[in-house]
């Protein structure tokens, strides 16, 4: 299979990835970047992929990180670009992962419910779009993996918000809704949401983060906001909640 | 009970409403504002008050509104303020209410869930603040009573927003979420979702309605954004989505 290796975070991390199937972007960056990480913390990736998200929070800040990827493929890849990866499902995750709790667990699941999609032709990338593990059970395995206190933190296309907040159960408070928004007026296109096990906190819902200057594209100029460049090529942090 | 009367929406509406207790303000226009009836169409307003949302919505156009209220004092002011008003239980409709299906089906259910919340020392006002009627209940009977292609318009605090979510099953699709922050940058403080009796369209959330100009409180004028003067001045339709 053949490999691009990419650079993230402005060079800081690089990243081996299939040239073809799905590919590691901006979603990977930015939910590397609201995990509320602290030195000496540990962390979970549950569908690390290659592990480009484990691996820029791992550079962020001096946290163990642990991922967990099912495709092989992906998972070789993964420890080749220095992650410490556990080849398996999340569904029937291996005791070593089992019997360990974290302060963060957190994970970009597939965007698109199986039952509504078109099936695309290569099965990593179907894997990887087409949901063949239920929302509700990334989300439960996540919670389950938590300490009192850790947070999960999830990006997902927008789409699926009403499911990832009905997913989450009262083992889980503090729940915290940052929508992305591609420029400001647009409805949302991806939604960060973070909460926090055994908390009793109410529901927030932020003001939109918004990737683009200005109210539509004009020229194929970088035109991200200072904040999202800080944090796409400088691995700055996204703060989600005080 | 010691009564005032109240201009709404630049006072083309006047509504009595009690001096104590529950009373209906911005909330209550912003609700009437985003409910899309056209001419000729019906609607029904769940848990009315005195009526202020059904009587703003009446005011922009020519749709016939009837509200239910359980408490009979609010009722019987929502009838002096001339809507069509039932006296009853929204979870024990009768049957004049429960035969019909209306093209619109609108509700500010009360904020707080009992669970949480202090009790009030008044009653009405602790019907109104604290959930006799659980959510999930007023959203099932505003369901039943949409004809297909209906739209539901409910109007909530933000802390409500995963338990309006939840209670929204798939007999409703195209469900839209528009946050309502006091200013610019905020976390969203109120949210009206919307959604549409037997539609398959996807979930959306759009860019916040933002209430007041500027970043801070600055001055005791009225700082009202142009949108929202138009909305509570005016009484401007506010578009969820097209």
């Amino acid at each position: 299979m053949s490999e691009t290796r990419d650079d993230f975070l402005g060079g800081k991390v690089k990243a081996y990835q299939p040239a073809q199937g799905y590919r590691a972007g901006v979603d990977a960056v930015l939910l590397a970047a609201s995990v509320p990480a602290k030195p000496a913390e540990t962390a979970l990736e549950l569908g690390c992929g290659v592990g480009v998200a484990s691996l820029c929070l791992a550079a962020r800040t001096d946290v163990a990180v642990t991922g967990v990827e099912r495709d092989s493929c992906a998972a070789e890849l993964a420890g080749r670009n220095g992650l410490d990866v556990v080849h398996a499902d999340l569904a029937a995750l291996p005791s070593e992962v089992r019997e360990r709790s974290f302060h963060h667990v957190f994970c970009n699941p597939p965007y698109f419910d199986r039952g509504r999609g078109n099936k695309s032709d290569d099965a990593a990338r179907e894997a990887a779009r087409g949901e063949q593990t239920p929302l509700s059970v990334w989300l439960d395995v996540a919670t389950k993996r938590l300490r009192p206190n850790g947070t999960l933190t999830v990006i997902q296309d927008i789409s699926r918000l009403q499911d990832v907040l009905g997913s989450l159960d009262d083992r889980l408070g503090r729940v915290t809704v940052l929508p992305i928004a591609s420029r400001v007026g647009q409805p949302a296109r991806l939604v960060i949401v973070q909460a926090k096990k055994a908390s009793r906190a109410p529901f927030s819902l932020l003001a939109p983060l918004i990737l683009h200057k200005g109210e539509r594209h004009e020229a194929d100029e970088e035109t991200y906001t200072p904040e999202v460049r800080g944090i796409l090529r400088h691995g700055a942090q996204l703060f989600i909640r005080n």
